[in-house]
């Protein structure tokens, strides 16, 4: 029999090999595959999946611009099949997966920083065909470079409408008589729902890594939710088995992708059948069959996860405080030793909920405090639509101020030498940080307070001193100052500060 | 010799008398001078005071519309002075003195709660003739019923120039080459200062006790801020004995007032030669000389007093949460079980300093997150002036936007049954308010949430709901309504909603 498989790959590329295979019972639990991958610096076993129609898939991503061989085993196979193929040195706009560097920031692989301004759009992949298309063009303006959303399906308030797929075979319950109303007695364990746990559905994911694949070329991380609690069909109360075989199946289809991160789950807590145990096992599936090991972390309603738990790359929060939220950063860095990312610190919007409904400014202010005490937040938008379609769980296309105000922020942020932004102490009302890496560079940050102008001690140093206005998005670099400076400022609010040592040849100017 | 002295006085009214004495010597110390008045009601002693020009004079503040009668004794005096006069009913516009009312309220002698709407003009009774009459004829505006001030003069940024009056005979220290970059040089030690704390100078109380009537007449509670720590006179680092001398002279001066408050400091915490002991010290002098137990307060700039302490009617408490402060209110209101006005939230204005640079929406949602959770808040305003003069210290003309939006809160206020409100548990992202007296009475805040809904289930009562745009300052009746309702909303920042039983008779139209 004549095997295809690709003779070349990408360094961090994808690397897939698909076999025909055995059908008989039940394809997707009767036949493991895997296959094992080796090249100078390294080898990883990966599992393989099925794929439907007969085909079983086993991907990988080479780290190495070497030259990999391969064995793929399973029972599905007449018999393992092997090769080699060559990988070639990532592309210009490939750097490699995101990884924690240092403490508390990001880089690629290749050792560019990455600073996540990320926004959320929970059930974006199950919507029509035209509405991920809408969502897809809004994310290609550049806006954010993470979105987290969620395997299954989402039951929950202006979220009544079934997914265009479930993930698994089966039925879903009625939504015959359902309304805003009521949709809270809609329960996961309704007796409608009839699914057969042990047989995946290919086209939800097929779809949803197709998506993956996209934002992957659009340099946007995917962060995504592998549980949560809004839920009518029972997929967040499924049994250990059932959870460990979803698991796997993801981990077999969408690891690979470098732009991969997993989320344990969104609002954790409010899951009403999982314990801490359970978290802890779902978490080390991903430490034991994730042959990446991806970032990982897990997303709170009330109460915080322990982001000090070892197989926790970075913490993911949802802010407790409604008035003080990414004013708590700095705390959250020396609690948890790890990076901050604030994922849910209220929406831009007009929903009801008070999750869901502040304005762009405040938004945008929260990003800008949450980065002036060395952490990230999280983006999300809620503008009620006459259509139904909102950006915080649907996609489609945005209604927001904000996203370019991010995007700005974004760019703020890559001027940073080295890797990421620590907060420093200045005077008590400048929220002030500093380059993390000790270099002679400052962002100062004023949110809603209104200086006229402000004064500094320079020192004999020369300092290049640029305004920035957080919201209109504009900089002016005033000029190169030592000693005593009154820096004028326009008495607004959102003004921000970049005070940075000239280069050498910028002082001869 | 004949006496004059007036034959009538109002309830909560000021009762003088001036008598020529003794000029030998010091006729500030030598010759201590009292009153003892008597009605059916009451018996009070009170110290009188010399005003300079060879006259001594007493003042009393009748409690009840009674006949008093009175002696005035004194070595001043050749022969104690004795007499009667007749107390008539107080005046429609006279409530009396503000008391504290229940835990967390306050209340006019007569009864009418008070709803304390502050602003703080630290040493305009010290600033020329006519911005003291810019400063009235603002307040004339109804924009505040307290104001805060002074009695000594500040040395600060944007305050350099002396007062028109010193309160001790001598000579300043002189101002010569003193800059804003220079002029924390200049302490209350200068030498240049020649000071005699035994005399004081009558013009300078004089003004102020003319100010403090006039705002009397307007309604304004007149609360006094005895010492401070911005000061290059030496006035902030006196001795006891002459601490105390000041005390007893401000007591006799301003006591019988009763639109008076005693707040010890600004920023106590700040005064370098003054201990908690002192503290307490300079607080029993109030206890044991002021015959009318006038409110007293104290206010901090990083280290709250122990508001527990018995002498503290309330807590005066400037925020130390940049970012949250209005809101930790019910949380102060259970730390103290004491009235908590936040008198110092950070001012609206445009100044370099943080504490003087917020929007005037900002501190209009402070306000109103004070208020929802039982409390009070306090105003200023900094705006950068060509000619120096600043509301915040100076008064004159004023330049904010929010002193409108507070006396429209303020008449909100009025509406509240019973003596004012306390925060309540509702849904976690209403900032809930119900009348302190149990009534049926809500007061909900949205801030800067901005639904444009609300769903309530208000059960089988009917209610009123009136939505409120606290910006806009518009109050919108949307009708009476039963069991579960949507309430239409803006989607805009700064919304209320006043939500009453019906009055029986409204109920049937």
């Amino acid at each position: 029999m004549q095997i295809n498989y690709p003779a070349t790959a990408e360094q961090w590329g994808v690397w897939e090999i698909s076999l025909k295979g055995r059908t008989e019972g039940n394809p997707f639990t009767d036949y493991p595959v895997a296959g094992v991958f080796t090249s100078k610096n390294e080898t990883k076993r990966t599992e393989g999946f099925y794929d439907g129609n007969g085909i079983y898939k086993v991907r990988f991503m080479p780290s190495f611009a070497e030259t990999y061989t391969f064995t793929i085993t399973g029972d599905c196979l007449e018999a393992p099949v092997s090769g080699s193929f060559t990988v070639e040195p990532a592309k210009d706009e490939n750097h490699g997966p995101v990884r924690v560097c240092g403490d508390y920031h990001f880089a690629y692989a290749d050792g560019k920083p990455y600073y996540p301004v990320g926004t959320t759009c929970y059930v974006w992949t199950l919507q029509p065909e035209d509405v991920q298309e809408e969502t897809l063009h809004e994310l290609s303006n550049g806006y954010f470079n993470k979105i987290r959303f969620c395997v299954f399906p989402k039951h929950y308030d202006f979220n009544f409408k079934d997914p265009i797929t479930f993930p698994y075979e089966g039925t879903p319950c009625s939504t015959e008589g359902m309304t805003r109303d009521n949709f809270m007695g809609f329960k996961p364990d309704n007796p409608g729902n009839h699914w057969d746990f042990t047989r995946f559905n290919p086209v939800h994911f097929q779809n949803m890594e197709h998506r993956i694949r996209q934002l992957m070329d659009m340099g946007i991380e995917a962060d995504i939710i592998v549980f949560h609690p809004y839920d009518r069909w029972g997929f967040s109360e499924m049994s250990a088995a059932d959870d460990e075989r979803y698991v796997r199946y993801l981990i077999a289809r969408f690891a690979a992708y470098r732009n991969v991160w997993w989320s344990m789950a969104n609002e954790y807590d409010i899951l009403k059948k999982k314990t801490i145990a359970d978290w802890e096992r779902i978490a080390s599936l991903f430490c034991t069959y994730d042959p990446y090991c991806r970032l990982r972390s897990i997303h709170n309603c009330l109460a915080f996860y322990d982001y000090t738990a070892p197989w926790i790359t970075h913490c993911c929060i949802q802010r407790q405080d409604v008035y003080k939220c990414a004013e708590l950063t700095d705390e959250y860095r020396v609690r948890y030793h790890k990076p901050v990312i604030l994922d849910e610190i209220a929406y831009e919007g007009d929903l009801p909920h008070g999750w869901g409904n502040i304005s762009g400014k405040e938004l945008v202010r929260r990003f800008w405090e949450a980065t002036v005490r060395g952490g990230y937040a999280g983006h999300g938008e809620t503008y009620l639509q006459d259509d139904g379609v909102i950006w915080w769980s649907h996609g489609g296309p945005m209604h927001g101020e904000s996203q370019e105000r991010l995007r700005f922020l974004h760019s703020i942020l890559e001027k940073t030498p080295g890797v990421g932004l620590k907060h420093i102490a200045m005077n008590w009302d400048d929220d002030a940080a500093a380059a993390e890496n000790g270099a002679f560079y400052y962002l100062l940050y004023f949110g809603l307070n209104r200086p006229s102008f402000r004064e500094y001690d320079f020192g004999e140093e020369p300092y290049v001193v640029e305004v920035i206005d957080t919201w209109e998005m504009t900089t002016n670099v005033l000029g190169i100052f030592r000693g005593k400076v009154k820096i004028p400022l326009p008495g607004k609010e959102y003004m921000a500060l970049r005070i940075y040592r000239p280069e050498p040849e910028c002082e001869k100017n």
